[in-house]
């Protein structure tokens, strides 16, 4: 039943009460499972950075490094970051990212052995690293753009998993 | 001189120093004045979703006033999330959002008396208040995806004031 | 015996060793059970803040939303703040409001599946907010009073439930 | 005018804006200045509490450096705890405390050379020192109670100096 | 087999991968085991200095209670330092100091039931308390000197129990 | 006269008062220069080890920018992690390595405009490096020390100039 058990309903903001006043919902009865999930992002820039970051899809430099580094970091802040997010022992993390022509696509992965499941981590970690990329390239490209931002599979959480 | 100055260089990553390590870049030299800057991000979801975060344009319970705390918040974590960000005295954040028909648009201003630019304290802002946009509607719409993730506007600095 | 197991003598000071130096006691012993403690705090203003604040019952504007969240989000930093307190994987926090005639009875209650208790959590999320709702009153009433801040009740832990 | 200058307005809650949102206000247009606050919070507990933590005047064991340091910590952690508090360069913190027959008194002072009063500042060092006696004497006492937390003074500020 | 199963070869840096980016370890198939790792640091400074932190092996005032928070505080945020670190419970933090002739020892213990050893808290441990000496000190030697910070004993994970 | 200023006393711990009790001292009337310090850490490892971290004087893989950067994300939280350190808007960090035979020479520089020193962020900076070498290197080499942490240079404060 939705009204029984709201965590599931298709049709409510499970983060929100009755009187619509926020909560940090009660997962004490959830099953700890091993979870992961993989979100990405992408920053849209110019052929001229994408040579300043790399060539041949090799990173030259620290910059990706610097990206990665803050991306993971940011993956073990969320609780910090996102008010209503329960605290996690994430057991790992991984950025990847891929050179384009013109843009730069960013891969977060994070997995837990906890209760509840982890893209709102792997989603953390994919933007901050986004936005680490900005904050190197944005005195060439201000106009970088970050984008598709979003969660591209889940696994092990009670409601299935799914890939885009 | 470009070599002697990189930090007005418009083909190099100031960031990096010539043998591509990281570095925070001094700014000691740099003049304090009253910096503002602005962003924008955008969460792409339902019809559906838009009917559970308001109607009419009104916020319904507190699911945008937990965006935009968090967001405002964000701002001020900015150099602990961005490695290479320096620390600033913000003296101003808001958060707006505008609720499309699938859509809400956020606008972050963040403001300063300080001796760099606040694009990257608007940026995180932005970005922070969708991702928590995000976590309060992933039960009802998983695949909602942040976009369009851009400085609109900046002045104060010593590149000129411009906007988008 | 107390003497052996200093963490349940009623006469001692358990986090601080013979010596009287401070330590985090070891609780590596102790059984993971489902533990929940609510406390409470109470800010005393004036007929006219509390006009501000709400009516019939009802908040005005996003101020207790904004002391809602900051209440949530310091119960997680509770280990942060308090020197000796264990970090804990919290599973359940709320942070209630009642709008008196002169005063805001504030109410927060954390759950966690852990080895220690969560009064700490649940006295520090109730401070913070009512903190919190100081900030916003104070340009108009800067004798507001924290007052009455305790732990109504306890549960989960091996010394007993109790209520007061 | 009220209207022109809400930051001054007596009647009005200066973090929220007309349309209720609330936000961290702009304080780009104020004067630096050298500003000052005391403020003080109270831990009510038994007459044993109070053996245990010293006696003659002087503190036993870490317990009170301990609440010290929890305090001056907290009194930096102040824009990270309260959503709409600005980050402000604290130049001195100071916690003191007065142990009576069944209460023990906490004062803390924090000075800044900046544009906004630092009274959430000493409260919070008042606040969190009081929670960290709290966390203390807990195993003893569970019924103590943090009570009388206020601003006791503040300086510098364009509102002008006061004492109660 | 290294290739299976990289963690425990002896000739290859864990963290990285095979292209040489880095990584939060994945650690969900280990076994949650008692875990206890001891470090050690040293303070290396002058008789006079010793003189002022304490007599006839008893420390004088608050300095070395400050030192003892700072580690067990830093002992909790070893993961917010240690980029590839993974987030612990931990279940008991010491710090304890032992006064030499024109030095301070340090020895740090650590203790959790996690899947990862506890060694890189114990060394950040017993780091910033050496850190917060010297801070306390700098204003009479600004020469002391930081030294022979290592890891004396480790016990409860897969690689065996050591003692230096 | 060193009684009424002791800051400037050779002979006393100026962070301590009167009663021995810690206090984050009064630097609101100091005057705000740029100031800047050099701190260097030394990790002693094998030759095993050298030649996985690098060849040639050249890093291999992303191990030395994962240190860099957690010690120029470390210097920003230098008030975070020394109790009584004053928060400095830091304008320039550097972290370099000099990787010898066996061992890691760590140079880490801090600059600001502000009214105290920067050589205890200069010496977080090392040591957190140096931290997260050891982390690196720990499944080859356990048995790692870190070694001669200690402050190079200091320039632009009251007490003069120097160099090691």
């Amino acid at each position: 039943m939705d009204a029984v058990n709201p965590e599931h309903s298709p049709s409510a903001l499970t983060h929100l009460r009755q009187d619509g006043s926020a909560q940090m919902v009660d997962v004490s009865g959830k099953t700890e499972t091993t979870r992961e999930a993989t979100a990405t992002a992408t920053v849209r820039t110019t052929v001229e950075v994408l040579g300043l970051l790399g060539s041949g899809g090799l990173p030259k430099g620290d910059a990706l490094a610097v990206a990665r580094v803050a991306g993971i970091m940011a993956a073990k802040k969320t609780p910090e970051l996102i008010p209503l997010c329960h605290p996690l022992p994430l057991s790992k993390v991984t950025v990847d990212f891929e050179l384009g022509t013109d843009s730069v696509a960013i891969l977060a992965t994070v997995k837990t052995r906890g209760v509840t499941g982890v893209e709102m981590e792997a989603l953390t970690a994919a933007s901050v690293a986004a936005l680490s990329v900005y904050d190197m390239i944005k005195a060439v490209d201000k106009h970088a753009v970050l984008t598709d931002i979003k969660v591209l599979a889940k696994s092990g959480g009670k409601s299935g998993d799914w890939t885009l």
